[in-house]
């Protein structure tokens, strides 16, 4: 890292990104490599969400999408703020001590970070690591491996708030294709809450969106019943974003 | 300022609170006075959030709870925690240089705020001002003054955080009486939103909480035809927050 650099970074405020994807079966999460010592055994291992300091002259959210550029490749996709965390211990493992030393002018100085996430297509996009990332990918979200400093924390606050949302507000409009069959749909929110849903009760729920349109069209070579297209209105979704409603069920 | 204080203070991260208060009436925010010379003119005066460094030692939950109490005497009042701001510009006003200056170590460092907001009743609590602040007072929240820093954005992020929070969870459990009218429910939900609502359309829709309680009980010694008293059940909204709906109308 050249000195400039170095010099334009601040010391104690970070940027980490939950990126999550959905790849039509499953909700992953990306997670970088630092090290990329592939002959490491898997207990080794420590990876960590794409996040670094933030220079000094940007803002948090170009800090976020320029570093998430820098360690990913993924570029200028949608990352929201969901909160910041900064517990004066969240530097409790030896490897992150040591990486932070071999990296950082001031490895010692007290670091919050504030988070961002996002949900995108796993398969529309391509990862190239670079900066300190040996390696980006997309790991599954059971079984997941340790991950560094308090990045689990911020993870599971991030899906936590992905599931809040997606109790509000409908999601999927760019996670699936433009028509979709209420099976993949229902895949979508399965992937989400990390939970089998029961299939009439989520259509009855779900066909009182104002927004969903039945198509005429069904699917076309199927080894089952065809089933019915779907798609999203997005007029009639702003207008129902729009309402006063206040709770109702 | 002990200089021992002064060395714990992280130079770089600060916390400010956005404190709503209802007063049955109108909602209002709670403002500090840092200079308390009642002379100048309205014209001159610019109040900011209760809000200032965190000590390296604390979390962030802990640095604003401390620090709204050592501006306002609030003690052990929920705060919640809904966004960062760090534009490298927050600093422009010559007021809040002059007053860095003042009362900094390092008055040029680059501050990053975490923002956190409540809603509480602003006749329930006695406000007392000490550390920088020479008053904490409430201010209505139409008709604001000039606010340092960036202190109107984050002001006008938790209002905005606030109304978006009351179309899908019930607000008021702390803010009315136990018992309360109908007409007090809409004064609040009034206030909030900063609208005037249509009473017919405002009961339709929240008579269909279903964890509004109807009670026998009405007003006594009113000049008007006494209304009805409702109250809340909290076993019935902690049913209803389980439920798995997904954004239904």
């Amino acid at each position: 890292m050249r000195p400039a650099v170095e010099k334009r970074l601040n010391p104690n405020v970070s940027v980490d990104c939950v990126v999550f994807g959905f790849d039509g079966e499953k909700l992953k999460v990306l997670l970088i490599d630092r090290d990329g010592i592939d002959e490491q055994s898997a207990e080794e291992k420590v990876y960590v969400l794409p996040g670094n300091l933030i220079l000094n002259d940007e803002n948090l959210d170009e800090a976020a999408q320029r570093v998430l550029n820098e360690l990913s490749g993924l570029h200028n996709i949608y990352l929201e703020q969901f909160g910041s965390f900064g517990d004066p211990d969240r530097l409790t493992k030896e490897k992150d001590h040591a990486w932070l030393k071999s990296i950082r002018a001031e490895p010692e100085a007290r670091v919050i970070t504030v988070a961002y996430y996002s949900l995108i297509r796993a398969d529309a996009y391509s990862l190239h690591a670079s900066g300190f990332a040996k390696k980006a990918f997309w790991h599954d979200l059971d079984n997941l491996p340790e991950l560094g400093f308090d990045h689990r924390d911020i993870l599971n606050s991030a899906w936590k708030e992905l599931q809040f949302k997606s109790k509000y507000q409908p999601i999927g409009f760019e996670l699936l294709p433009e028509k979709f069959t209420l099976g993949q749909l229902q895949k979508l929110y399965e992937a989400i809450l990390q939970t089998e849903l029961d299939k009439r009760n989520f259509r009855r729920k779900i066909m009182k969106m104002s927004f969903l349109v039945q198509l005429k069209e069904k699917q076309i070579g199927v080894p089952h019943k065809p089933a019915r297209y779907f798609t999203f209105d997005k007029d009639r979704y702003q207008a129902y974003k729009s309402q006063d409603f206040y709770f109702t069920l």
